[in-house]
This record gives structure tokens, sequence and C-alpha cells, in this order.
């Protein structure tokens, strides 16, 4: 298995930045990596991704397994040559989707077999057939071993049996990925919000010899102050030298905070799906475009970011946009979104490296402090 | 009331090919309109309208004028700046949208009471609040008469009162038009399938002095056959040095039988409502996007004309984008159907040049025969 080269080029406190270095080019961390959920990053073209700034992406395994199937993504040539994407792209283990999506789920000790939430079709995820799915019928970049995903809130007994299940899973995973020159595995920590077995997880993902460690469990209804307190507690816990991936977070002001915590690479839907619900994020907060006080509102998104979606067209035309359900909007928005999530990594980047990440975390918690996601409520 | 230069460089048969040069920029005819119903053309970026080799697009008045608001559009910069697009463009009047989607329209003498099809609220149009819309609030180059549009079929009484209500109205509409020194009015012909009824409607039409000329009452259900032989009754009452337009049309095939009578102008939704409906146009004939059989087509859908839509992307992707019913299948289909259009008009154009129209022709229209649209059934 490759690991790929990471390079730290500055820090500030806890954060740091500096690239990883794969074949398809390099990745500047701290990262966010939009979303191609089904081989597209939703009402985007691959050129606008980029062009936000975006030097990697994320698939997701469970999707593309069930349309168009694994096997005939790599008839086509592989996701790479599927989607138009030439950059490096993550994939997921499609865990998470059969958890949340799958219909009539039922694991055991080699892996999980569910029904399609689009056709009620049986398939089987087993660590080995996820690395099969990822990197040899995707060509995915860096492939995530399966893990068991726990509900949040669950107890501790449940968390320590599951994430015993996913350091097993971990191990199946290495084994099937092998000897790769070009592409890397990730592992990821479970251990729901214990620390102990936090510490368990994280130690013992970390002597299993992955490329990359990931934070899983996370962004699950925990909100945002446990969402922390959980990365605090497996911080101390982790190899410095490699990179560091909160799944699916988040929120800018998740982003910073978990930033200044050290971690350096984000995935989430946030951008587009935001964007397709008329809601535009920006310095300020969110704004919610299908809002009548923006009927007449003749400026821009944002006339500094480098996106025409942020730069040339008004507030209200993105207004009647939404009023009118046309297409343009939710193209327009998520275009937007993808380049000021961006924008942000890149101003975090910049910030650490000039010594003043403290100083802009300040500013912009502060500002965002109304956004942070409060706990779901325990059921 | 300017009226545009129109330069005629080449013909063939009654075939012409030349330029409508307006204050925006020069309209190579014969020229297909983009249809931008609400100040969007549905699904596409104006610069991929502009790519695609559209130099005049069109606005729907009745859409307009019910959301946002003409006054609010005036009050935001005008048509061009509200949505971006900053060539030559041609308003419709909105009788046509009144008869075919508001609620209670009532006619008298002077205009039309409606319900708007949205919220229910009454509006009034009449020949000088049409003109006050298209040219004074939205800001079109070209805007075009209020009319009344007949049903199809109707008798010869109906379409008899009908017309010389339209041309009452015509002359309405250019008294309200007045002098204006960068805009242009077209006027609009009626009389359904009755000659003697087009040859009084082109007579009385083109005495009245428009800046161009428009056959209405086409693309309403007369079929391919009825709608050629419409025009044929239609076309030798006009003068030749003024641009004739067919409005609402149409298929491919219609464009070439109707570029072959001497016309020069069309708009229609088709390119896009298409695309949006995994149809794509091409010179083999329309393909649907979301037969299986595409599932692992790997070629793109016409490697020859300049759109990324039509050359880049496979048809198994364009397959499985429909059947995941992602975004990006109706933007990337849009975008090839409108490539398409334009690519056929300069084609078109460039075989009225070079004396080979006819042979074209000839090949297109065989290829497209079954494509001809049928008679609407009478009720």
């Amino acid at each position: 298995m490759a690991t790929f080269p990471f390079e730290i080029s500055a820090r500030e406190g806890k954060a740091r930045t500096g690239r990883l270095k794969t074949p398809r080019g390099d990745i500047r961390t701290p990262a966010f990596m939009p979303v191609g959920t089904a081989g597209t990053v939703k009402a985007l073209y691959m050129d606008q991704v980029q062009g936000a700034g975006a030097d990697i992406i994320l698939g997701n395994t469970y999707h593309l397994m069930l349309r168009p199937g694994a096997e005939r993504v790599q008839r086509l040539g592989g996701l790479h040559k599927f989607s138009g994407w030439s950059g490096p792209m993550l994939t997921d283990s499609g865990g998470f989707q059969v958890w949340s999506l799958a219909q009539l789920r039922k694991m055991d000790a080699d892996g999980v077999t569910f029904q399609s939430h689009i056709d009620g079709s049986t398939h089987r995820l087993t660590p080995a057939r996820s690395i099969e799915i990822q990197a040899d019928l995707l060509g995915a970049d860096i492939s995530m071993q399966l893990d068991e995903c726990t509900n949040f809130p669950c107890t501790h007994e449940e968390a320590e049996r599951s994430l015993a299940l996913s350091l097993k899973w971990g191990e199946r995973s290495l084994d099937a990925f092998g000897a790769r020159d070009a592409q890397t595995l990730f592992g990821i920590i479970q251990g729901s919000n214990f620390p102990d077995l936090r510490e368990r997880s994280a130690k013992g993902v970390t002597a299993q010899g992955f490329g990359g460690i990931a934070l899983g469990g996370l962004a699950v209804g925990e909100g945002h102050d446990q969402m922390c307190a959980t990365i605090d507690m497996t911080m101390p816990h982790l190899p410095d030298h490699m990179p560091r991936y909160v799944m699916g977070v988040g929120k800018p002001i998740d982003l910073v905070e978990s930033v200044a915590r050290g971690i350096d690479m984000f995935d989430c839907v946030l951008p587009t799906r935001s964007g397709r619900h008329g809601q535009a994020w920006t310095w300020d907060g969110p704004l919610n475009l299908n809002n009548a006080k923006f009927a007449e509102d003749t400026s821009p998104l944002d006339p500094v970011i480098n996106c025409p979606a942020s730069q040339v067209y008004s507030r209200a035309y993105l207004h009647h946009l939404f009023k009118a359900g046309e297409y343009l909007g939710p193209m327009l928005l998520s275009w937007h979104n993808t380049a000021f999530f961006q924008a942000l990594m890149a101003e975090m980047r910049a910030a650490i490296a000039e010594g003043r990440f403290e100083a802009l975390r300040a500013t912009l918690s502060a500002g965002w402090e109304n956004t942070k996601s409060k706990p779901k409520a325990e059921s």
C-alpha cells in the first residue's frame, strides 16, 4: 500500500497546513472535499468544482455500487473517467449509507447484508468487497476501511463491541488492499463519545498502519460542542505525521474549530444540499435567498470570492430563481457554496502559514456562534 | 421606431441567409432563439447559450410580468442586466401564454383580463400595456405586438373576426411604441389555416409598417404538413426585405422546411424541455437517454459539435445521470440540445451561402421524416 507523502509546511497551535501528495496531484490541507455522491457533485460541472479550488472530491460507494453498479463503472473506465474528475478522489466504504439509507440491513461478524433503497435488491458488503469496489472497480486514490456505524447516542457496551468489530474489519481491509503503489487506504476511529474507547480505537487504528486516519461517528446528531470534545479526546492519541480526516463534517464553524484542533481533511454535502434549498453560506453566516427581503437586493453574494456565482449575479435574481423554481437557482447557489467553502479553507491555510490563524478563528467563530448545531434530542 | 437593417447575403431557392443588425449585436439568420422563459434559459448558464452560438434569446412577457413583475425587473436594471444576457433579446407579447396558461381569461375589444396561474391574482394586458412591459420595463430589443390567439382548429368566421382584432391591436401597438431609435416592433400574421385570411392578414400587417413580421398561430397542433402549407400560403404576400419569424417552431425538421420556405427566425422551448426529459436531438434524430441501451455506450452525443456536453460526456454517463435523477443530466442535455440547434442553424446558413442548401435539406428531411408532428386529433 502506498503511503502518500504528507508534508506539513506551517503550524499555529494545533492547526497545521501542508500538502498530501498523490499521484493525481497535491491536496492542499486543510482540505474540504466536495461530495460527488453518484458520480456528480450535484448541480455542478466538474470544472466549476476544480475552479472553486477543490483538489479532491469524494464518491459514495453505496450509491455507486447500486447505480450504475461498481462493475459497470469499471467497464466504463473507472470513476475518474466516468465522472470527468481527473484529480484525486476518495471513496467512502459504503458503511455509513448502509446504516442510514438501506432497508432490512443485517449485520454479522463478516459484513452486512442489505436491500437497496432504490429497488429493494439484496447486496452484501464485507471489508474485502468494499476494498474491491473502491480500489479495483471505482479506482479511488484513497479508499476507506469498512466500519460499523453505531447510533448516537449509544451505550458504552454497544460502542465497545462495535469498535472491536471495526478494528477487526480494518485488519481485513488492509489484507484485502494488499500492495498497491499508487493508492492508499485510511482507517477509521470509532468509540462514540467515550474517551477510553476513542483512545483505544485511535491507538489500535494507528498501530494497524494505514495511510491516513479518519474520525468516524461524528456529525451524527451529537452537536457542535460534543463534536469538538470528541476530537479533543482523540487527538492526543494520533501520530503527528499522518493526515487526519473528520468524516461528514460540516458547517463552516465546525471546519474552523476542527482545523484549530489539528484536523486536515473534511467532506460534507452541506454546500450543495444547502444550495439546492436556497441557503447561501457567507462570511456573515447563512442567508436564505427564499426570503422576500432579497427581492430587490442588487448586491452579489460575495464580491471578492473568485466565482461568477458569488460575484456576478444579484441576490434579487437568485431570489427570483428560487421563487420560480428554476434549475439555475440550485446551480448557482451550489456553485457559490462550494466556492465559499473552498475560500474558507484557503483562508485558513493562508492564516496558518502567516501566523494569524487564531485571530481569524476568533473572528469567524464569534460571528458564526449561532450556527452551532445543537445535540439531537435523545430518543 | 427603429427598423433594424436586414442584410441578405446569399440565397438559394426561397431560402436566404444574412444578418439582422441590432444595436446590441448582429443576429445571423436564419436564427434560432433559445427561450429564456423567466429570465433564465432553463438549466443553462448564459455563457453556455452564447457559446453554443445563439445571437439572441427570447423572454416571456407573461411569466416575467407575473414573477418577478415587470416594474421590479425595471427597477433592477431591465431584463438584460437582471438575467445577465447582453446580446439582443426579443420578448413575446404575453398573449400566447394568457391563452394557454392563465385562468379565467376574459377578452374584450381593448385587451384581455386574466388570473395568474401562479397565485390567482388579476392582471390585464392591452396592446399598450404589453408594449410598456416589453419595451419600457423589460427593455426588449425586439417587441411583439399583442395579438389574439385562436384555437386550432377554428372556423373561418372565428379566424376572420380574430384577425381583424389582431390588426387593430397591431395599430395600437405601433401607436404605443412610438419613436424609439434603438428598439423595434414586429407585427403578427394570423388567419389559422385559411388562405384568404392569411393573405389578408399578411397584407394588412405588412402595410402597417413594422420592423419585422411574424407568423403566429403555428405549432399549435396543426402538424408539420399543415404548418408548411400555412407558411406556403402566406409567403407570397410578404415583402422580401423584412425579417420573417415563425413563432414557437420547432423540431429540427420544422426548422429545415421553414428555412427552405424563406423563414429567418425561430424560437422554441424544445431544446431545453427535451433536455430535461432525457431526449437528445442529433443529426441521426432524437435519442432517449433514459433507454437502457445507452447504459454502457461510451460514445459522446456528437464528437464534432463544439460543446462539452456534446463531445466530452459518454452516453453511458448521461444515462446514469437520468436514472439517478441528478441535476447534471438535464443540465448537460439542455446544453447539448441548445448547441445542436445552433449547429443546425449554422450549417443551414453555411449551406445557403455555399449553394448546397437543397442537398442538405434533402438529406436531413429524409433522415428526420419520422419526426414530423402529426395533426392533433380534432375535438
